[in-house]
């Protein structure tokens, strides 16, 4: 039987290309910023355009799909994962690198059905690094395969994370004190490049052994998810159970003994779910 | 009169251009990382021989020139700035993302007479971006003049600095708590690339609006001395004083009211001089 989803996948590479186009147009241009829930959360005219452009091309050729989008939540849409075909979309993943032109900016697509991720497409699109994977059949960087570097010592790796002020004192707290504990294992060291959908993609082509996150959304990982699995690397809770698409965190890591040894360090504070209902 | 110091940078570019072939050509092989003063503070054989390709170079055309190479002082070799004109020399800035093969990985070289750095060349040998500034001449990469971002609000910033175990827990808290400090103020958020002279190429090209470091080496910021201050960025110490090349810490920015925000937000500790006699 001919794979039912590899018609979505092309489409979804060619519209990932040319929002990759639209970004680095706008990059040449001023950038407006608007602010959304507070002044480190920002959005700009380029987020929503480009997530306009993704979801109507994508819309027209599959009108029964549901989309959960960043700008469209923003505006009020529902953000409830369905067995209906689901394109998982952000439009612009780093939103204050593309506002200070910092080179990680990516445009994230995850493609679920029955709830399960059948292909992610992440497009760094400053590097031009195209990272795809189908599910079962590996992932890719410009089309090349890419692996896991399969670290297993902790104390040899490198950490990718990201700190922000968090209206909440004491999970702001805790977040810096989880950077302190992984610090102080010790590990290689810790970088924080601000794209969370580029940090999933650098531990899947081996430049990182992990990424850990508390706070994220479903549209930061559902691209990246499909990428890490298919590169070879170990996607878990950050309590180490399952992971849970709309559990706003995760860890993803080269190897389950990496994974776990950081899921034993973090102290988890509460950041919501994606899918309740307000 | 002629420019005195043209050749010398005319060669400094050829000799740092092999040196990023050399270093490009090292990641596509098994890199073999030995430890230097802490499980943390690796080196190779690639930042080895690269320093030896660099200095060999530059000796044989300046047989009096001096030299502070961090791998030479590493050695034992001195690291006393005077006023006979000197190559400050970093063979791979940012080891630790050399040996993952994560994205910035850079030679810097400063060439300092009378104490004065006269030029600097900082080349990212991943990215292939080559930064040089010639004092009075301005800054450029790859050749395109660049710029600081010019901001003056922190509020809108994006700051760059770096995270690492210290020995000293003392340290190591006042270093915690001022990277929170800073997220407080607020900014639009903090990034650590891992590579010191990288960082300051980024504030010098406007990618960043400001970078700070207290541990740092005088190898790690004299070619990006000159380039921060030819894009018309600020340097200064992090008390808010003089920069002084041989203190181990800086404030770099895109302007005087960012730079001394942050000054002002630090809580400073010791971290010894690279001057000191032992
Ligand atoms: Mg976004
Ligand atoms: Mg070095």
């Amino acid at each position: 039987m001919a794979d039912p989803w590899q018609e979505c996948m092309d489409h979804c590479l060619a519209v990932t290309m040319e929002a990759g186009k639209m970004i680095r147009e706008a990059l040449k241009k001023d950038i407006s910023i608007m602010q959304k829930s507070s002044p480190v959360d920002l959005v700009t005219e380029t987020d929503q355009k480009v997530e306009a452009l993704i979801i109507s091309s994508i819309k027209e050729k599959y009108p029964t799909h549901s989309f959960i989008g960043e700008e469209s939540v923003a505006a009020g849409a529902p953000s409830i994962l369905t067995d209906n075909p689901t394109w998982i979309i952000d439009p612009i993943d780093g939103t204050t690198n593309f506002v200070h032109r910092f080179p990680f900016v990516s445009v994230s697509i995850g493609f679920a059905v029955k709830k399960e991720i059948e292909f992610g497409i992440v497009y760094s699109c400053i590097e031009e690094k195209m990272y795809t994977a189908r599910k079962g059949k590996g992932a890719f960087c410009n089309g090349a395969p890419i692996r896991v570097s399969e670290q297993k010592d902790i104390t040899k790796s490198l950490v990718l994370t990201e700190m922000g002020l968090r209206t909440d004192p004491e999970h702001f707290k805790a977040s810096m004190s989880n950077i302190q504990k992984i610090l102080s294992i010790p590990v290689h060291g810790i970088r924080c490049p601000g794209s969370a959908a580029v940090n999933m993609c650098l531990v899947a082509c081996g430049s990182a052994d992990a990424y850990y996150h508390i706070g994220i959304h479903c549209w930061d990982m559902a691209g990246g998810a499909a990428i890490i699995s298919e590169a070879g690397g170990v996607i878990m809770d950050v309590t180490g159970g399952p992971f849970d698409l709309m559990s706003r965190r995760l860890i993803t890591a080269s190897s389950t003994a990496i994974a776990e040894r950081i899921a034993q360090q973090l102290q988890v504070f509460p950041c919501g779910r994606d899918d309740t209902v307000g």
